[in-house]
Parts: structure tokens; C-alpha cells; sequence
């Protein structure tokens, strides 16, 4: 399931698709396997799949604030505050807000807001829970053990979870094309302080864009492709994903189309954003067919990457009205502010962890 | 071209997408020959450029007060002054806004708005002007003479128009099934003045919502149907068009599909609601797969109701946002609300004759 | 607070703008004696922590379905199940969502749905919890045992909080004078089951609209008013709401500002709807203010009617973008369409316990 | 009138509300002595019907071509076609539409677009035309002729009238503060094409935005005001819109307060962005009362800045829906995207010659 990961080997028996494979971050590999870094805290750290986890332990022996003064841990916030957000998804069943929240409290920890969502169709139970653990009772260098008991409540409920920790900041890549208005709003919120990430990096099948990457400081790696490098390009991605611990992959008017098994591993973290109000116009070309059929709005959605194409899961959509007036290029410019919006939206909700996936639909818990 | 028509022989010989059957009303006479009325006024009138105007006069013989004190006439509303619509369409060119502004003022008309649009693909200009003709100089009862000057110059400009008179009320038939929520907001806003029309029936499959067509005072017709009387109701409910001089047709949520005949004969005086942005669902249970789907936004869509199910020509559109929150009933309570508004946005329009369709779309003047 | 009531006692003592008097309807009679129909279910039971619970229990004694067949209860719905929502205002502070799950699973209920809310700035904690009862150990005929231990931990967490029983069906009155839409916008939608609630009956100064009420089956009370009969009037509006045991009253269009008296009295459960977003344009005309002011967007908005004229809490709020094009008749007409959904969308959240008030705001948990 | 002005002397004589003082630019000097770039394109022309043709010929000898290649015009762009834009207004009467438009079809001219519309409260006519002259009888570098003609007839209508020639680009300036977000919109909107005109300068009383005037390449000019400098700080404003001879100002959240006698002269060419949807929240800290008032929209209004704080002509406006759950901090995040689109929008159309004002209302012939 979308970032909420079981026990590694419930994933690794049954993957199914609505089950993310138990992995924290991009790099494929299992969630408890990577569980020596258990002992301290592991928020949303990204682990590489050909690197040992005890390599990558020792390299960032990270926990919230064990070991290192704070001002020192690469991508901590102190003004953030010491919180967390908690996911979690199971069969709907009595008790389980009670268990949670009492467990919560038990630790010492303060519930910051909560939000929950029972699927009816599914019988399926959502909470996102944010809390405050500067006061738990272990010491917020012990997070550890908090994890290991809200690890056997989920097995208790048949629940899947995730455990965001606020001070451990995403890191998030943007691939662009030639287009430039989403990469300038993403980059403009991102200084303002409107999108809670790091950015890396920025990955372009044309050098068009570099002198924005520049002027905002962000390295701008130019990966051309065309029909024989479409493979080695995908994997010179992959390999910078990896290398950079990224969490968050960004589509923003990327004009390519992703092999099957990229998407496959990757469409969860991979936010995309279409210019249409999908299911309508799925495809190339959406505006110019709008204009065709003579639909009176146009839209733009943001959705997971998957393989099947404009067919994921839809994270957010906008519109805006039009007339018989409206030209292709007006529809294409009143549509720029449209993808700008929604995308961002979208990022900045599932940096927030505010962002759930099932039965190929999100639910999202806005703020 | 919706609402702009031909003679009828011309449209007999060279029916086109374009182009709409010569007929006043859907009684499915020919224009010329639809004087069952006409000894008050013409509402629809329609001309040929090709069409000589002497014969076209002759034909019906009309003017707006012609042979008839003005309170007299059927559907008569004197505050509405002495006012008519001038549609029209033709091939993009100089001259033509002068050529129609100065016959206009030439015959002591004031033009009281105007709007154009030119489709620079198609490169066809569409204007609608609204005129004061109460200080004609031939008299407000010789409108004949401004319609031959009219056809001539239309004739110049290669021009297909419409002229309709303010003072000659239209007659609008509505058909629903089983739900009422489109029927109560189209009468009631009748009622209130909001809809300028005659009501002269209602139309249903069903006999469940007589009672609100007996609370609005407006004769109810439970016409059943079956697999085996499809055909035979349709006879019945043109016949019934045809009797009354209808206008209009309004399919509130009438769940039946019309034959291909049905609609090639109609679909321009016929206005469907359905219940999804179109084009995303078209046909049955659109909020059912808008649920399915997981979209953020649900809609609802006017449009001319054309052989082709939910493809005819879009009037209006509007939409609501959703969350993860709604169920399908959900959907269905909020896309009430967006069915009435559109469908009634929709059909002020087609009343005040804003709207004009050329390639299966509308070039919508709104207010 | 709205809709949070501390003891009648307490409430005469010590009212303020954040608590409501200890009344569970209109009636004007104290919860803990407004015991007429106590033998079947309390609506909306009232509570304070400093009230010792026994003493309230004995009031009322009452429990959704104690001493009396459930069918036969007055408004109750059967195939609502039986399911309860507990509004529960506090002092933020580490627990309270702990301590109210455990006891709600301690009890054997089901939370089907909970959504809180904490202002930062006034540091209340505000929660919303839907659960179900069905399987309530002490049996769903002895709810009162609940309430008591709610009561108990309310005074230990310096609690606000009541509890509506969803089969316990709330009695609505409608205020109108002229105008028809929002009446008929509402009896329509109470008709197609949108809104859950009675509609005892309709007030207005006017007899215009005794023709909707008569066709709804409602009965229509015809209070005229005059600058003598002010008071009168009032007066008998409030023994009439007393009388039906009114919950909620609504100010469809209603024309006339009622005495500051009867403001404090019922402004709680009062909603009006004003043609404008306010604040903009309170008080009169706004439309005509609009129009002059030049604004490009028009609007409605439902409120509490507090004493002060349009600067109750608001609970929604809709807008609709005009040009210059829009006369004053035409921003009406439009209005309307929102005034309509905006008044409904309040009606409907406060039947449905989704409106908290402070501090002359609202906490709308939305649906 | 807005933008439609008299000869300097006859403004001089009668200034009133709706009429602006003849001035082509915002340097202060009278249109028909503004003559230095007079070898190239008169920019925005103004006339007056009581005004002689030719002593305003005589005062610039202008046309938009005349006396310079085309290709080397400053600020021409040639495939923009040889367009203008005509704006006027004058009491409603019989026959003005005709009048013009014969009036250029006679020259040769054709009309691309054009929209008009009557102010029945205050029987005012108002017009914009979009006309092509390319193929103009007198050839396209005499169109003084045509503007002598157009004066000659606007004489006769007692109408106000102002031509904008396409190929001539208006100069624009921004006035900016600390914050980022309207700036960045504005320079990427302009560098992609979106907003037609040229940028000399920017000016802020904070140097905190320089580096984003260099990034794209524009001049900044730090003028920093206190008590004591306000009125040379104005005043060096000033000079460098004389110099630079500047159209248009835009105060992009600028969060100075200009002298009654700056806006008096600048506010018909100076338009403002305020972060509330007027007239709701004038003055200062817009979305701080908003959030303590409790609205549930916020909104942004983009107007032109007179004297009276925030009461100016309104442009455009846009709103935002928000909950109970919106702080401070997120509604102005919220309003910065309103902030972004609602400005941009109104310099688009003001650039485009689509606004005209009169009694402190906008006429908007919106695209």
C-alpha cells in the first residue's frame, strides 16, 4: 500500500496492488530489513537497494536528535517541532482509534490533529494521526521503541503503517521538458518556504530549463533520449534517484512516457501532472482536443505515475471555465495556471503525508 | 446551422451538419408553411439567402403586430418592449458589421447589444444583435419589409439568420422519467419569470411526478414505454410536439434514449442534462464511475441532444469539487444541485437565443 | 458555547457569547426538565461537567429508545441505525482523544467517524465523533449509562459536550416573507430526503406564500407585523416554537430583525441567510450596494442571527462571478441560485450536528 | 474617462470624474506635445471631439509606421499584424454603431472583434473594436487621416474615444516591497509571452527583491521612504515615469501609500492589488480580520488605485474557499495564488486596452 509498509515478509509473500512493497523510500528495498536502523529512528530516511542498510546506518546513524547535535543533522528543522505523522490503514474494526490514541498517550505523546476516513465499499479504516513526542516518556532519542509497539498493535489490527518524523525533511527531484511554468512555481514555493523538501536536483531531457535550475541554485542534470537511449536513460535516472536518497519524483510536464517497470517501482513517489480533467482527455494532445469536442471548462490533475498512462491514482484536480472565445493558445495559457496550482498542491500535500492510496484512488486528508 | 435555417427545399436538397431543417417549431412543418399561427407573429423566423424574400413573405405573411392589436397576440408580453434577435452566420469578411448596422439604422432601428465571434479556424464570423424596431420607419407592424431587406443582404454575404421577435413567447415541452429535481427548478424558476416561455405540457414515462406537474398547473402526459411501443411512443410525443407548436424540448433526466431519426429531427431544439463533465462518462452511471475512478471534481453537462449519446454540441458545464469523503449518493446530492443550475443556464439561453452551433460546438452570447 | 450547554442553573448565572443556555430546544425550558417527550428519546442531550450526572440523568431519564418500542417512537428512523453524535469542546490537552475512545470502546460502540479541530490561538480542542451503538454492552435502551460516564470524564477534562441521538429527528420552522425560493428550495429538499428533520410548520408576515406551504402539506402561520405588533408578534412566534418543540429555526428570506431579546434568546439555533459575502454589504440592499460598488463577484452567506445585525457566526459562504453587464435584476436572479445552495448546505450540516460555534466563529465539520 | 481623454486644455478647463487628463503617457505631459518618440508610434491616442483634427495632427504627426521602417520600430512586433484597439463612449443613442463601423469598412479597414455595451442607469454607450488596417485605402503609415476622421465623427456623437495600435508595446513598471510572490508571476508571465508589453524598471523601498530584477535581466531602482522622504521619494518616482515614459504601474503588493496628488494623477494608469475581495477588509491586515471575522472565503481584488484608500474602480476579483482549519499563515499562502491570478489578469486586459471606467466602475471586455 502507498507508504504504509507491513512486515517485510507479509509484503514480500503478497504484494498486491494496493500494496507498496515494504520499502521506506524509493530504493527497493524491504522495510525490516532495513529495521537495524530500528533502534533509532527511522522517519522517511530512503535507502538504496545495493547498499547495505548497516553501510548506510553507520553513514547517517541517524535518530531525530541521538548522536548529533541538532543543528547538524542534514535536513533538520528545529523550529518544527518534535511531531510525527502517523498513517495507518486496516480493516475497519471497534477499537482501533482507542488503541492507537491510548498507546499514543501512554508513551507521552500529544495527539496534534487527527484525521481518519472509513472506506465503506472496502471496509477499509484510513487515520492519519500528527503528534508531538518532544515530551514521550522514553526520550525522543528512543523513538525506536514506540515504533516496535505500534508495530504490534498493527499486527494485533492487521494494519499497515507508516511513521513520518517531521525534522527528517523529504527530498524531492523535478523532471522537466521544455516547459517552464510548473519548475518556476515549484521552485518559487519551494524558497518561500511553501513546500517542506529539499531539491536535489533537476533532471531534463533538454537543456532548455538550465538557467532556472542556476538562478535558484538546484543542479540541473541534462539526460537526453531519444528511441535507443529511452533504457540507459531510465537507468542513469535511477541510479541518480538512488544515489541521492530521493523520496519524491516530480513530474512537471515531463513529455515522456516511462517503461512499465519504472512506473511499477517508482508510481507511488511519483506525482505527475496531466493537463486535463482526467478521465476526459487522457493522452496527448488534451487541449487541442478540448477545443475540438467544445467542452465549456478545462481542468488539470495530478495523479501517481503509474504504468497505465493518465490512469493513476488522482491526487488532485482544478478547472476553470472557458468560452466558445477561447483558442487553443488561450486554453493552453489559462491551463498553465491550472497545472501550477494543482500540482503544487498535490506536492505539497504528500510531502505533508497528508496523501493515502487504495483500490487505485487516493484519500487524501487536506489541510 | 442550429437555428439559422434554410428554405425548406434548399435544406431538403443539402442537409449538412450545419444546417437546420427549414422549420419554425418542431412540429416538423416547413417555415413557409407553418402559418397555422401566423396570422399573429413569427417567433422563429427563418430565411434563405438564396430563398426570394417576396415568397418567403408570401409564405406566411407575418410581422411581429401584423392584422392584430398587440394585446391580442398570444404570448403578447407588452413590457418587453418592441425588441427582436438577429442571428446570424456567414463566412468571415469585411463589411458585414456595417452593412447590418447601417440597414438597421437606416429602417430606425437601435441596436440595443451586439456580440460577435470569429472562429478564425473555421473563418466564420456569428453575431447576434438585439434591436429596439419601435420607432421603425415603416411602421412596427411591416417587419416583413426589414425581413426582405435582411434576406438581400444576407444573400450578399452568404448569410444564414434568424429573427426572432421578443413579443412572440416560445413553447417549451419538458420530459422526465421518474426524478423531479430538474422538473421542480424548471417551474418554479418559470414561475418566477426567470424563464421566458410557454409551458404547454410535460411529458413522462413515468406517472410518478404528475402531482408536481398538477401543483404547477401544467398538463401532464404518462406516455409508458416498453421495448415493443418505443416507436410508437415516439409518434405519439412528435405528434404532440407537433399539435402544440413546441418550440423546445427539455430532457430533465429523462432516461430514455431517442432513435437516431428522432434526434436528427429534433436534436436542435433539444436540450439534454447529463450528469458528468463531458466527455469523461459518457452514458449510464457516470457518478457510479466518477465514484470508481476516485476523480476530485464531478460536473454536470447541457448539450444539444444529437443521435450520438452525450456527444451533441456542450451549452454549459459546471462543476463541484468532491473528496474521498462522498459516496456515490454523495454524488448524486451534490450533482443535483449542478444538474438544475446548468440545465437552466442552458435553457435561459436557448430561450433568449444566445446560442448558435456550428462543427458540434456552440458559440454561447451569454448574458 | 453552540449547542454545548452547561446547566441551566450555571447557564442563567453566568451566560456569555461561548455558551449556549442549557435548553434542548427552542422551548426555552431547561434540558433537565424540558421533559414532555422524555419518555421517548432526547434529541440533543445537554451536559455540563459541573452538573453532577445523576441529577441530569434523573431529570430525563431519558435514553434513545428506553420504555418504548422503537418503532413507535416519534421521528424515529429505523434504518438509521442507531448511531450518536458526541460535539465535545475543551482546553487543549494531552488524553482527550484517548480518554474518549477508550470509554467509547469500553462501552462496546464503534466510532464510524471523528474529525476535531484545535484553534492554536484560543488553545480549545474541538471534536466531532459519529458512533455506533448497536452493540453497547449495557444495551442500547440504557444510553443514559453512557451519558453518565461522559458526564464524568466532561468534568475532568473541563468538557463542553452533547450528544444527538441520529434517530431522534430534529423539528425545523421555516421564517419567510416573500420571497419563494429559498422556501421552496428547502421543502424540496426535505421531500427528497436531503435534509433529516421535521418541518412542524411556516411563519411569515405575509400571506404569499401560503399556496407553496399548502402544497408541501405544511402548515403556514400568517403573523403579520407592525410597528405596534412587534413584540406581539414575536411573542407568539416564540409560544409557537415552544409549543412544537422546536430545534432549529430558519430565516428563509425572512425580512424582519427580530428584538435583540429574542436574538439572545435563539440566535443558536437561528440560521439567516444574507444576500452578500460578508461582511461586505451587510444590512440592506446589498445587491444595489454591489452594483454601485462595481464588484466582480456576487454572493450569500448563512449565519447565526445573533443581535447584531449580519455579524452572527458564519457558517457558509458562496459566490458567483459577475460582469458589468449584470444589472441589479440580474445579481438577484443570480443570487438566488446561491443564496438557495448556500442555505442548504448549513440547514443541512447543523441538522446533522456539523456546526460548532466560538469566539463568533464556527467549526464546521464538514461531510 | 479612463484612458479616453480630452485635449490637455479642455481637461484642464473641466476636469471631472470620467474624464482623464490628456496625457498619452503617464509622464505628465500633455498627448499632443509628447512628441519626442513621436518619429516612431503614437502609443495610445487620445482625441476629443471638441478638440480640431488637425491641431492635434499637427501636435504629434503621427501614425503608426510613419517615417520608420516597421521592422526597426522600438517595441514592434511584426507579427502582431497591423491592428488596433478603439475604445470609446458616449450618451446612448440611434446609429453610432453604424456610423463607425461604416466609417472604417470605408477606409478599408476590417473589424477582427467587437464588443460593446450600454449602461442603462447612466445611458452611456461604451465600444471596443478591434479592427485590422492593413489594408487600409489610405495606406497603413497614414492613419493620421483615419484619426482625424474618427475625431470628426466623435465630435458629432459627443464621444470620448481612444486608438491603441497593436504594434505600439506599452511600457510598464512594477512597485514592489518584500514580498516575492507577485513579482516573480508577473516577470515569468511577461517573459513567456503571456502579458504584452516592455518592463523598464522595477522599484522597491526595500533592496530584498533585487535579485530577482537581476535575474530576468530588469533594472532596479532602490528608493527607500520613510517620514521625512515621502514627498521626494514620490517625486523621484515621477521623474523616472516621465523619463522612461511609462504606461502602466503596477503596485504588486507595494505596501506604500501614495499622496492623494500622485494617485490623482497616476490612478487611472496604476493598478493595485489588494488581498481582500473588496469591499470587504479595506486598509490593512486584510486576511488577520478575516480570520478573527471567520469568513469562509477569502479573496483578492486587483483595482485601480485612487486617492480613496482601496475604493478604486474594481478590475477583477477572485476567492478562495477555506475552513474553520485555515490559520493566518494559510490563508495568506491561500491568497498569494488568488494574489498572482487576479493581478495578472488585470494588467493582461489593461494592456490590451479591455478596461474602461466610469462612476468608479470598470467596463471589462474580457477575452
Amino acid at each position: 500500500m502507498q507508504l504504509l509498509a507491513g512486515s517485510s515478509r507479509s509484503a514480500a509473500r503478497r504484494p498486491s496492488a494496493v500494496e507498496a512493497p515494504a520499502v521506506s523510500r524509493i530504493s527497493g528495498r524491504p522495510a525490516c530489513t532495513a529495521a537495524r536502523r530500528a533502534s533509532h529512528v527511522q522517519p522517511a530516511r530512503v535507502a538504496h537497494a545495493s547498499t547495505p542498510a548497516t553501510e548506510r546506518a553507520n553513514g547517517n546513524g541517524s535518530s531525530p536528535t541521538q548522536g548529533s547535535p541538532l543543528g547538524s543533522i542534514d535536513g533538520f528543522v528545529p523550529q518544527a517541532g518534535l511531531t510525527a505523522n502517523l498513517l495507518l490503514q486496516c480493516p475497519d474494526q471497534k477499537g482501533v482509534i482507542a488503541a492507537v490514541s491510548q498507546l499514543l498517550y501512554g508513551f507521552g505523546c500529544n495527539i496534534v490533529s487527527s484525521d481518519q476516513f472509513t472506506d465503506s465499499i472496502s471496509n477499509q479504516f484510513f487515520q492519519r494521526i500528527t503528534f508531538d513526542f518532544s515530551e514521550i516518556v522514553i526520550g525522543p532519542g528512543n523513538t525506536a521503541v514506540l515504533e516496535r509497539a505500534i508495530g504490534e498493535l498493527a499486527s494485533r489490527f492487521r494494519m499497515k503503517w507508516k511513521l513520518a518524523y517531521k525534522n527528517k525533511i523529504k527530498r524531492l527531484a523535478i523532471l522537466v521538458s521544455k516547459q517552464d511554468h510548473c519548475l518556476y512555481d515549484l521552485l518559487i514555493r519551494h524558497r518561500s518556504g511553501e513546500l517542506r523538501c529539499e531539491i536535489p536536483f533537476i533532471i531534463s531531457n533538454h537543456p532548455d530549463l538550465k538557467h532556472i535550475a542556476d538562478t535558484f541554485g538546484v543542479p540541473f542534470h541534462h539526460m537526453p533520449i531519444d528511441k535507443s537511449s529511452k533504457d540507459s536513460q531510465e537507468k542513469a535516472i535511477e541510479d541518480l534517484l538512488a544515489k541521492e536518497q530521493i523520496d519524491v519524483l516530480i513530474l512537471a510536464r515531463y513529455m515522456q512516457i516511462f517503461t512499465t517497470g519504472f512506473c511499477e517501482r517508482h508510481w507511488e513517489h511519483t506525482i505527475n501532472i496531466h493537463h486535463s480533467f482526467l478521465p476526459a482527455f487522457e493522452g496527448a494532445r488534451p487541449y487541442h482536443r478540448a477545443h475540438e469536442r467544445g467542452v465549456k471548462i478545462i481542468g488539470a490533475t495530478a495523479h501517481f505515475a503509474t504504468a497505465e498512462l493518465d490512469a493513476g491514482p488522482i491526487i488532485d484536480q482544478a478547472v476553470s471555465r472557458i468560452t466558445h472565445r477561447d483558442s487553443v493558445d488561450d486554453m493552453i495559457r489559462k491551463g498553465k495556471d491550472l497545472e501550477r496550482l494543482v500540482l503544487a498542491r498535490a506536492v505539497r500535500w504528500h510531502l505533508d503525508d497528508r496523501v493515502m492510496v487504495y483500490n487505485n484512488k487516493t484519500v487524501v486528508f487536506e489541510d
